[in-house]
Protein backbone atom coordinates (compact mmCIF):
# COMPACT_ATOMS: atom_id res chain seq x y z
CA UNK A 1 0.00 0.00 0.00
CA UNK A 2 1.48 3.76 -0.66
CA UNK A 3 0.86 5.80 2.46
CA UNK A 4 -0.79 9.06 2.03
CA UNK A 5 3.06 10.52 2.68
CA UNK A 6 4.42 8.52 0.14
CA UNK A 7 1.33 9.69 -2.32
CA UNK A 8 2.32 13.46 -1.18
CA UNK A 9 6.23 12.68 -2.15
CA UNK A 10 5.26 11.37 -5.51
CA UNK A 11 3.17 13.95 -6.11
CA UNK A 12 5.32 16.92 -5.44
CA UNK A 13 8.06 15.48 -7.67
CA UNK A 14 5.89 16.44 -10.70
CA UNK A 15 7.74 20.16 -9.72
CA UNK A 16 11.20 20.87 -10.23
CA UNK A 17 11.57 22.77 -6.84
CA UNK A 18 10.46 18.95 -5.06
CA UNK A 19 12.62 17.23 -7.53
CA UNK A 20 15.55 19.76 -6.28
CA UNK A 21 14.55 19.84 -2.80
CA UNK A 22 14.42 15.59 -2.89
CA UNK A 23 17.22 15.09 -4.90
CA UNK A 24 14.53 12.55 -6.61
CA UNK A 25 12.03 11.92 -9.57
CA UNK A 26 9.83 9.71 -11.17
CA UNK A 27 10.27 7.46 -13.65
CA UNK A 28 6.46 5.53 -14.64
CA UNK A 29 5.31 3.04 -16.87
CA UNK A 30 7.34 -0.77 -17.24
CA UNK A 31 9.14 0.35 -20.87
CA UNK A 32 10.50 3.41 -18.84
CA UNK A 33 11.23 1.68 -15.30
CA UNK A 34 12.50 -1.58 -16.74
CA UNK A 35 15.89 0.70 -18.55
CA UNK A 36 16.29 2.17 -15.30
CA UNK A 37 17.66 -1.65 -13.74
CA UNK A 38 20.54 -1.82 -16.36
CA UNK A 39 21.44 1.76 -16.43
CA UNK A 40 23.75 3.62 -14.03
CA UNK A 41 20.72 6.09 -12.34
CA UNK A 42 20.40 5.04 -8.45
CA UNK A 43 17.14 3.68 -7.72
CA UNK A 44 15.71 4.57 -4.33
CA UNK A 45 12.20 3.35 -4.11
CA UNK A 46 10.32 1.37 -6.39
CA UNK A 47 5.86 1.06 -6.36
CA UNK A 48 4.82 -1.38 -8.51
CA UNK A 49 2.31 -4.07 -8.78
CA UNK A 50 3.13 -7.48 -7.16
CA UNK A 51 2.93 -8.86 -10.63
CA UNK A 52 6.03 -6.64 -11.71
CA UNK A 53 7.58 -7.72 -8.64
CA UNK A 54 7.10 -11.80 -9.98
CA UNK A 55 8.58 -10.73 -13.09
CA UNK A 56 11.25 -8.83 -12.22
CA UNK A 57 12.61 -10.45 -8.88
CA UNK A 58 16.55 -10.48 -9.95
CA UNK A 59 16.13 -6.75 -10.59
CA UNK A 60 14.38 -5.78 -7.50
CA UNK A 61 16.27 -8.04 -5.22
CA UNK A 62 18.06 -5.35 -4.04
CA UNK A 63 15.60 -2.31 -4.09
CA UNK A 64 13.07 -0.79 -1.33
CA UNK A 65 10.31 -2.28 -3.21
CA UNK A 66 5.98 -1.30 -2.29
CA UNK A 67 3.65 -3.04 -3.55
CA UNK A 68 0.34 -1.38 -4.57
CA UNK A 69 -2.58 -1.87 -6.41
CA UNK A 70 -2.75 -0.66 -10.47
CA UNK A 71 -5.59 1.71 -8.85
CA UNK A 72 -3.03 2.81 -6.30
CA UNK A 73 -0.65 3.65 -9.14
CA UNK A 74 -2.74 4.91 -11.79
CA UNK A 75 -3.74 7.74 -8.71
CA UNK A 76 -0.35 8.51 -7.31
CA UNK A 77 1.52 8.76 -10.87
CA UNK A 78 1.00 11.83 -13.63
CA UNK A 79 -0.15 9.35 -15.84
CA UNK A 80 -3.44 7.94 -15.06
CA UNK A 81 -2.57 4.98 -17.81
CA UNK A 82 0.14 3.91 -15.71
CA UNK A 83 -1.27 1.11 -13.11
CA UNK A 84 2.17 -1.04 -13.05
CA UNK A 85 4.88 0.66 -11.98
CA UNK A 86 6.48 4.41 -9.80
CA UNK A 87 9.99 4.22 -9.02
CA UNK A 88 11.66 7.20 -7.27
CA UNK A 89 15.18 7.85 -8.72
CA UNK A 90 18.16 10.21 -7.95
CA UNK A 91 18.74 13.10 -9.62
CA UNK A 92 22.63 12.99 -10.45
CA UNK A 93 24.81 15.90 -11.13
CA UNK A 94 26.61 15.42 -14.51
CA UNK A 95 29.55 17.41 -16.17
CA UNK A 96 29.49 19.18 -19.40
CA UNK A 97 31.22 16.95 -22.23
CA UNK A 98 34.93 17.70 -22.55
CA UNK A 99 35.31 20.40 -25.58
CA UNK A 100 35.74 19.84 -28.80
CA UNK A 101 35.01 15.95 -28.35
CA UNK A 102 35.43 13.42 -31.38
CA UNK A 103 32.05 12.70 -31.78
CA UNK A 104 28.90 14.54 -32.37
CA UNK A 105 26.78 16.53 -29.15
CA UNK A 106 23.47 17.81 -29.48
CA UNK A 107 22.65 21.63 -28.17
CA UNK A 108 19.56 22.72 -27.63
CA UNK A 109 18.71 26.57 -27.25
CA UNK A 110 15.21 26.95 -25.32
CA UNK A 111 13.80 23.71 -26.28
CA UNK A 112 10.85 24.43 -23.36
CA UNK A 113 8.30 22.03 -24.35
CA UNK A 114 8.85 18.79 -22.59
CA UNK A 115 7.46 16.41 -25.35
CA UNK A 116 10.15 18.18 -27.52
CA UNK A 117 13.04 17.42 -24.96
CA UNK A 118 12.07 13.81 -24.36
CA UNK A 119 11.40 13.15 -28.38
CA UNK A 120 15.02 14.77 -28.98
CA UNK A 121 16.63 12.51 -26.30
CA UNK A 122 14.92 9.59 -27.89
CA UNK A 123 16.48 10.87 -31.36
CA UNK A 124 19.81 11.35 -29.67
CA UNK A 125 20.02 7.51 -28.43
CA UNK A 126 18.22 5.97 -31.64
CA UNK A 127 21.46 7.88 -33.54
CA UNK A 128 23.88 7.26 -30.98
CA UNK A 129 24.27 10.86 -29.49
CA UNK A 130 25.14 10.13 -26.03
CA UNK A 131 25.29 13.82 -24.54
CA UNK A 132 23.03 16.88 -25.17
CA UNK A 133 24.29 20.35 -24.04
CA UNK A 134 20.83 22.61 -23.04
CA UNK A 135 20.49 26.15 -22.08
CA UNK A 136 19.17 26.55 -18.42
CA UNK A 137 15.49 27.67 -19.75
CA UNK A 138 14.86 24.58 -22.12
CA UNK A 139 12.62 22.08 -20.13
CA UNK A 140 13.92 19.96 -17.41
CA UNK A 141 15.24 16.65 -18.42
CA UNK A 142 13.49 15.46 -15.21
CA UNK A 143 10.20 15.98 -15.72
CA UNK A 144 7.71 13.62 -16.18
CA UNK A 145 6.45 14.53 -19.47
CA UNK A 146 10.37 14.08 -20.33
CA UNK A 147 11.19 10.89 -19.12
CA UNK A 148 7.84 9.30 -20.79
CA UNK A 149 8.35 10.65 -24.07
CA UNK A 150 12.13 9.39 -24.46
CA UNK A 151 10.56 5.73 -23.94
CA UNK A 152 13.38 4.73 -21.82
CA UNK A 153 16.68 6.56 -24.13
CA UNK A 154 16.79 9.28 -21.23
CA UNK A 155 18.90 6.10 -19.05
CA UNK A 156 21.26 6.33 -22.16
CA UNK A 157 21.63 10.31 -23.24
CA UNK A 158 22.79 12.67 -20.35
CA UNK A 159 21.44 16.25 -20.60
CA UNK A 160 23.47 18.65 -18.78
CA UNK A 161 21.99 22.24 -18.75
CA UNK A 162 24.46 24.84 -19.13
CA UNK A 163 25.16 28.78 -20.42
CA UNK A 164 24.97 27.58 -24.13
CA UNK A 165 26.82 30.68 -25.34
CA UNK A 166 29.66 29.71 -22.85
CA UNK A 167 29.81 26.27 -23.96
CA UNK A 168 30.26 26.85 -27.59
CA UNK A 169 32.39 29.37 -26.83
CA UNK A 170 35.03 26.87 -26.04
CA UNK A 171 34.42 25.10 -29.23
CA UNK A 172 36.87 24.74 -32.17
CA UNK A 173 34.88 21.68 -33.60
CA UNK A 174 32.57 22.84 -36.11
CA UNK A 175 29.39 24.06 -34.76
CA UNK A 176 26.07 23.94 -37.09
CA UNK A 177 23.28 25.59 -36.26
CA UNK A 178 19.59 24.57 -37.89
CA UNK A 179 18.09 27.82 -39.08
CA UNK A 180 15.46 28.61 -41.61
CA UNK A 181 18.00 30.39 -43.84
CA UNK A 182 21.16 28.29 -43.90
CA UNK A 183 23.12 26.23 -46.17
CA UNK A 184 21.01 23.52 -48.08
CA UNK A 185 21.67 20.43 -45.62
CA UNK A 186 21.64 18.25 -48.51
CA UNK A 187 24.37 20.52 -49.78
CA UNK A 188 27.01 20.91 -46.52
CA UNK A 189 29.45 18.89 -45.77
CA UNK A 190 28.63 17.26 -42.29
CA UNK A 191 31.70 16.07 -39.82
CA UNK A 192 30.95 13.35 -37.60
CA UNK A 193 32.73 15.52 -35.06
CA UNK A 194 31.12 18.68 -33.92
CA UNK A 195 28.14 20.48 -32.20
CA UNK A 196 24.53 20.34 -33.54
CA UNK A 197 22.48 23.59 -32.32
CA UNK A 198 18.66 23.09 -32.49
CA UNK A 199 16.54 26.64 -31.23
CA UNK A 200 13.16 26.85 -29.96
CA UNK A 201 10.28 26.72 -32.19
CA UNK A 202 8.86 29.73 -31.60
CA UNK A 203 12.07 31.80 -31.73
CA UNK A 204 14.80 29.71 -33.13
CA UNK A 205 18.51 30.07 -31.92
CA UNK A 206 19.07 33.27 -29.86
CA UNK A 207 21.48 35.85 -30.86
CA UNK A 208 24.03 35.34 -28.52
CA UNK A 209 24.03 31.84 -28.90
CA UNK A 210 24.13 31.80 -33.61
CA UNK A 211 27.26 33.84 -32.95
CA UNK A 212 29.29 31.21 -32.13
CA UNK A 213 27.91 29.06 -34.65
CA UNK A 214 30.64 27.85 -37.87
CA UNK A 215 27.61 26.70 -40.12
CA UNK A 216 24.56 27.62 -40.86
CA UNK A 217 22.43 24.56 -42.33
CA UNK A 218 18.77 24.34 -43.37
CA UNK A 219 16.33 21.51 -44.42
CA UNK A 220 15.08 22.19 -48.07
CA UNK A 221 11.36 22.19 -48.04
CA UNK A 222 9.24 21.63 -51.29
CA UNK A 223 5.99 22.55 -50.46
CA UNK A 224 4.36 25.35 -48.34
CA UNK A 225 4.46 24.62 -44.41
CA UNK A 226 6.67 27.83 -43.16
CA UNK A 227 8.78 25.50 -40.63
CA UNK A 228 8.97 21.99 -38.78
CA UNK A 229 8.72 21.89 -35.22
CA UNK A 230 12.33 21.57 -33.57
CA UNK A 231 12.15 17.81 -33.18
CA UNK A 232 10.63 16.99 -36.67
CA UNK A 233 14.11 19.34 -37.99
CA UNK A 234 16.06 17.74 -35.28
CA UNK A 235 15.23 14.03 -36.84
CA UNK A 236 15.71 15.19 -40.13
CA UNK A 237 19.27 16.95 -39.33
CA UNK A 238 20.33 14.16 -37.33
CA UNK A 239 19.54 11.53 -40.36
CA UNK A 240 21.38 13.50 -42.62
CA UNK A 241 24.21 13.76 -40.58
CA UNK A 242 24.63 10.24 -39.42
CA UNK A 243 23.98 9.00 -43.20
CA UNK A 244 26.40 10.91 -44.59
CA UNK B 1 -20.67 38.72 -27.19
CA UNK B 2 -20.50 35.03 -27.66
CA UNK B 3 -24.36 33.91 -26.60
CA UNK B 4 -24.20 30.71 -24.60
CA UNK B 5 -25.89 28.35 -27.07
CA UNK B 6 -22.54 29.85 -29.31
CA UNK B 7 -20.59 28.71 -26.54
CA UNK B 8 -22.46 25.43 -26.33
CA UNK B 9 -22.25 24.57 -30.52
CA UNK B 10 -18.50 25.42 -29.96
CA UNK B 11 -17.70 23.52 -27.22
CA UNK B 12 -19.11 20.17 -29.00
CA UNK B 13 -17.24 20.43 -31.62
CA UNK B 14 -14.61 18.74 -29.52
CA UNK B 15 -16.02 15.69 -29.96
CA UNK B 16 -16.24 14.22 -33.48
CA UNK B 17 -20.45 12.98 -33.02
CA UNK B 18 -20.80 16.18 -33.05
CA UNK B 19 -18.54 17.85 -36.04
CA UNK B 20 -20.36 14.91 -37.79
CA UNK B 21 -23.60 16.17 -36.73
CA UNK B 22 -23.12 19.77 -37.75
CA UNK B 23 -20.20 19.05 -40.21
CA UNK B 24 -18.50 22.01 -38.41
CA UNK B 25 -14.86 21.80 -37.25
CA UNK B 26 -12.98 24.48 -35.00
CA UNK B 27 -10.16 26.37 -35.94
CA UNK B 28 -8.56 27.99 -33.84
CA UNK B 29 -5.21 30.83 -32.78
CA UNK B 30 -4.36 33.62 -35.56
CA UNK B 31 -2.07 31.32 -37.58
CA UNK B 32 -4.34 28.83 -38.44
CA UNK B 33 -6.86 31.03 -39.09
CA UNK B 34 -5.20 32.90 -41.22
CA UNK B 35 -4.47 30.11 -43.31
CA UNK B 36 -7.96 29.45 -44.17
CA UNK B 37 -8.54 32.60 -45.50
CA UNK B 38 -6.32 31.63 -48.56
CA UNK B 39 -7.94 27.87 -48.66
CA UNK B 40 -11.33 26.44 -50.50
CA UNK B 41 -12.44 26.02 -46.96
CA UNK B 42 -15.84 27.32 -46.46
CA UNK B 43 -15.74 29.79 -43.32
CA UNK B 44 -19.27 29.06 -41.52
CA UNK B 45 -18.39 31.96 -38.90
CA UNK B 46 -15.58 34.03 -36.83
CA UNK B 47 -15.41 34.88 -33.20
CA UNK B 48 -12.69 37.02 -32.74
CA UNK B 49 -10.92 40.12 -31.13
CA UNK B 50 -12.41 44.16 -32.76
CA UNK B 51 -7.89 43.92 -32.86
CA UNK B 52 -8.36 40.99 -35.18
CA UNK B 53 -10.62 42.45 -36.95
CA UNK B 54 -8.89 45.58 -37.60
CA UNK B 55 -6.05 43.61 -38.77
CA UNK B 56 -7.95 41.31 -41.76
CA UNK B 57 -10.83 43.55 -42.75
CA UNK B 58 -10.81 42.40 -46.12
CA UNK B 59 -10.80 38.60 -45.27
CA UNK B 60 -13.49 38.93 -43.00
CA UNK B 61 -15.35 41.41 -45.16
CA UNK B 62 -18.09 38.65 -46.35
CA UNK B 63 -17.65 36.88 -43.28
CA UNK B 64 -20.41 36.15 -40.23
CA UNK B 65 -18.25 37.77 -37.68
CA UNK B 66 -18.90 37.54 -33.79
CA UNK B 67 -16.66 40.61 -31.75
CA UNK B 68 -15.29 38.73 -28.83
CA UNK B 69 -13.21 39.66 -25.41
CA UNK B 70 -9.81 37.74 -25.36
CA UNK B 71 -11.20 36.01 -22.07
CA UNK B 72 -14.37 35.02 -23.77
CA UNK B 73 -12.16 33.39 -26.48
CA UNK B 74 -10.17 31.69 -24.18
CA UNK B 75 -13.49 30.55 -22.45
CA UNK B 76 -14.70 29.24 -25.30
CA UNK B 77 -12.15 26.77 -27.35
CA UNK B 78 -10.27 24.11 -26.07
CA UNK B 79 -7.16 25.88 -26.06
CA UNK B 80 -6.66 28.30 -22.80
CA UNK B 81 -4.02 30.17 -24.69
CA UNK B 82 -5.64 30.95 -27.65
CA UNK B 83 -7.83 34.18 -26.98
CA UNK B 84 -7.75 35.50 -30.49
CA UNK B 85 -10.23 33.92 -33.18
CA UNK B 86 -11.82 30.82 -33.15
CA UNK B 87 -13.49 29.91 -36.75
CA UNK B 88 -16.49 27.56 -37.35
CA UNK B 89 -15.66 25.72 -40.93
CA UNK B 90 -17.44 23.63 -42.79
CA UNK B 91 -15.70 20.16 -43.03
CA UNK B 92 -15.54 18.35 -46.45
CA UNK B 93 -16.26 15.49 -47.81
CA UNK B 94 -13.05 14.47 -50.62
CA UNK B 95 -12.48 11.65 -53.08
CA UNK B 96 -9.59 9.39 -52.15
CA UNK B 97 -6.49 9.98 -54.60
CA UNK B 98 -6.42 8.74 -58.06
CA UNK B 99 -5.08 5.10 -57.85
CA UNK B 100 -1.53 5.52 -59.53
CA UNK B 101 -0.99 8.98 -59.09
CA UNK B 102 2.48 10.40 -60.71
CA UNK B 103 3.16 11.45 -57.18
CA UNK B 104 3.83 10.41 -53.71
CA UNK B 105 1.03 10.07 -51.39
CA UNK B 106 1.12 9.20 -47.76
CA UNK B 107 -1.11 6.28 -45.99
CA UNK B 108 -1.10 5.96 -42.51
CA UNK B 109 -2.50 2.60 -40.86
CA UNK B 110 -4.15 3.30 -36.82
CA UNK B 111 -1.61 6.78 -36.34
CA UNK B 112 -4.59 7.10 -33.92
CA UNK B 113 -2.54 10.28 -31.73
CA UNK B 114 -3.80 13.83 -32.76
CA UNK B 115 -0.44 15.43 -32.41
CA UNK B 116 1.24 12.70 -34.76
CA UNK B 117 -1.44 13.10 -37.16
CA UNK B 118 -0.97 16.69 -36.94
CA UNK B 119 2.70 16.98 -37.23
CA UNK B 120 2.50 14.49 -40.23
CA UNK B 121 0.02 16.53 -41.92
CA UNK B 122 2.74 19.57 -41.42
CA UNK B 123 5.48 17.05 -42.70
CA UNK B 124 3.53 16.19 -45.46
CA UNK B 125 3.61 19.95 -46.75
CA UNK B 126 6.86 20.71 -45.90
CA UNK B 127 7.66 18.07 -48.50
CA UNK B 128 5.24 18.61 -50.95
CA UNK B 129 2.79 15.87 -50.38
CA UNK B 130 -0.51 17.09 -50.82
CA UNK B 131 -2.47 13.64 -50.20
CA UNK B 132 -3.03 11.69 -47.19
CA UNK B 133 -4.81 7.87 -47.38
CA UNK B 134 -5.44 7.26 -43.68
CA UNK B 135 -7.45 3.67 -42.20
CA UNK B 136 -10.58 4.60 -40.38
CA UNK B 137 -9.11 4.46 -36.90
CA UNK B 138 -6.77 7.14 -37.54
CA UNK B 139 -7.37 10.26 -35.28
CA UNK B 140 -10.02 12.74 -36.80
CA UNK B 141 -8.23 15.21 -38.88
CA UNK B 142 -10.72 17.55 -37.86
CA UNK B 143 -10.14 17.04 -34.06
CA UNK B 144 -8.87 20.43 -32.95
CA UNK B 145 -5.37 18.66 -31.36
CA UNK B 146 -5.22 17.34 -35.27
CA UNK B 147 -5.54 20.88 -36.48
CA UNK B 148 -3.49 22.92 -34.35
CA UNK B 149 -0.52 20.51 -34.67
CA UNK B 150 -0.53 21.29 -38.34
CA UNK B 151 0.25 25.19 -37.93
CA UNK B 152 -2.10 25.63 -40.89
CA UNK B 153 -0.82 22.76 -43.36
CA UNK B 154 -4.44 21.06 -43.27
CA UNK B 155 -5.40 23.75 -45.68
CA UNK B 156 -3.29 22.04 -48.03
CA UNK B 157 -2.88 18.55 -47.42
CA UNK B 158 -5.95 16.12 -47.94
CA UNK B 159 -6.60 13.63 -45.58
CA UNK B 160 -9.29 10.98 -46.50
CA UNK B 161 -9.85 8.24 -44.38
CA UNK B 162 -10.47 4.92 -46.09
CA UNK B 163 -10.23 1.23 -45.97
CA UNK B 164 -6.43 1.18 -46.63
CA UNK B 165 -5.87 -2.63 -47.64
CA UNK B 166 -8.77 -1.68 -50.18
CA UNK B 167 -7.09 1.48 -51.20
CA UNK B 168 -3.60 -0.12 -51.10
CA UNK B 169 -5.02 -3.63 -53.25
CA UNK B 170 -5.75 -0.55 -56.66
CA UNK B 171 -2.24 0.45 -56.54
CA UNK B 172 0.70 -1.01 -58.84
CA UNK B 173 2.66 1.72 -58.49
CA UNK B 174 5.69 1.14 -55.74
CA UNK B 175 4.16 0.89 -52.00
CA UNK B 176 6.78 1.47 -49.25
CA UNK B 177 6.45 0.31 -45.74
CA UNK B 178 8.08 1.48 -42.57
CA UNK B 179 9.40 -1.30 -41.01
CA UNK B 180 11.75 -2.28 -37.81
CA UNK B 181 13.22 -4.73 -39.84
CA UNK B 182 13.26 -3.69 -43.84
CA UNK B 183 16.11 -2.80 -46.42
CA UNK B 184 18.05 0.05 -45.46
CA UNK B 185 16.44 3.17 -46.94
CA UNK B 186 19.82 4.68 -47.39
CA UNK B 187 20.29 2.36 -50.22
CA UNK B 188 17.08 1.46 -51.21
CA UNK B 189 15.67 3.02 -54.94
CA UNK B 190 13.04 5.76 -53.79
CA UNK B 191 10.57 6.27 -56.38
CA UNK B 192 9.55 9.84 -56.60
CA UNK B 193 5.88 7.69 -57.11
CA UNK B 194 4.42 5.63 -55.09
CA UNK B 195 2.53 5.23 -51.61
CA UNK B 196 4.57 5.24 -48.21
CA UNK B 197 2.75 3.57 -45.71
CA UNK B 198 3.56 4.30 -41.79
CA UNK B 199 2.18 2.21 -39.08
CA UNK B 200 1.10 2.98 -35.30
CA UNK B 201 3.79 3.24 -32.95
CA UNK B 202 2.27 0.13 -31.01
CA UNK B 203 1.27 -1.82 -33.35
CA UNK B 204 3.39 -1.21 -36.57
CA UNK B 205 1.25 -1.60 -39.92
CA UNK B 206 -1.17 -4.45 -39.54
CA UNK B 207 -0.94 -7.68 -41.47
CA UNK B 208 -4.02 -7.15 -43.81
CA UNK B 209 -2.03 -3.85 -44.75
CA UNK B 210 1.54 -5.31 -45.29
CA UNK B 211 0.56 -7.96 -47.49
CA UNK B 212 -0.31 -4.89 -50.14
CA UNK B 213 3.32 -3.47 -49.08
CA UNK B 214 5.68 -3.74 -52.52
CA UNK B 215 9.05 -2.33 -50.69
CA UNK B 216 9.58 -2.77 -46.82
CA UNK B 217 12.40 -0.61 -45.39
CA UNK B 218 14.12 0.44 -42.40
CA UNK B 219 15.73 3.93 -40.79
CA UNK B 220 19.24 2.52 -39.84
CA UNK B 221 20.09 2.83 -35.84
CA UNK B 222 23.02 4.05 -35.07
CA UNK B 223 22.43 3.70 -31.25
CA UNK B 224 20.03 1.91 -28.66
CA UNK B 225 16.61 3.41 -28.47
CA UNK B 226 14.43 0.38 -29.82
CA UNK B 227 12.41 2.79 -32.26
CA UNK B 228 11.18 5.94 -32.92
CA UNK B 229 7.71 7.76 -33.09
CA UNK B 230 5.63 7.66 -36.01
CA UNK B 231 5.99 10.92 -36.66
CA UNK B 232 9.85 11.24 -36.09
CA UNK B 233 10.11 8.34 -38.40
CA UNK B 234 7.82 10.00 -41.05
CA UNK B 235 9.98 13.36 -41.11
CA UNK B 236 13.13 10.77 -41.61
CA UNK B 237 11.11 8.95 -44.59
CA UNK B 238 9.51 11.66 -46.39
CA UNK B 239 13.68 13.49 -46.10
CA UNK B 240 15.11 10.51 -47.88
CA UNK B 241 12.76 10.20 -50.11
CA UNK B 242 12.84 13.89 -51.36
CA UNK B 243 16.43 14.08 -50.90
CA UNK B 244 17.03 11.36 -53.12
Amino acid sequence: MITKNQIKLINSLAQKKYRKQHGLFIVQGEKNVVELFSSNFEIHQVFATESFLAKYPAELSTTHFVAASPEELAKAGTFSTNNTVIALVKTRQLALPENNLNELVLALDGVSDPGNLGTLIRLADWYGIKQIVASEDCADVYNPKVISATMGSFCRVEVVNTDLAAYLSQQTVPVYGAFLEGENIYQTTLSSQGVIVLGSESHGIRDEVSSFISHKITIPSFGQAESLNVAMAGAIILDNFKRA
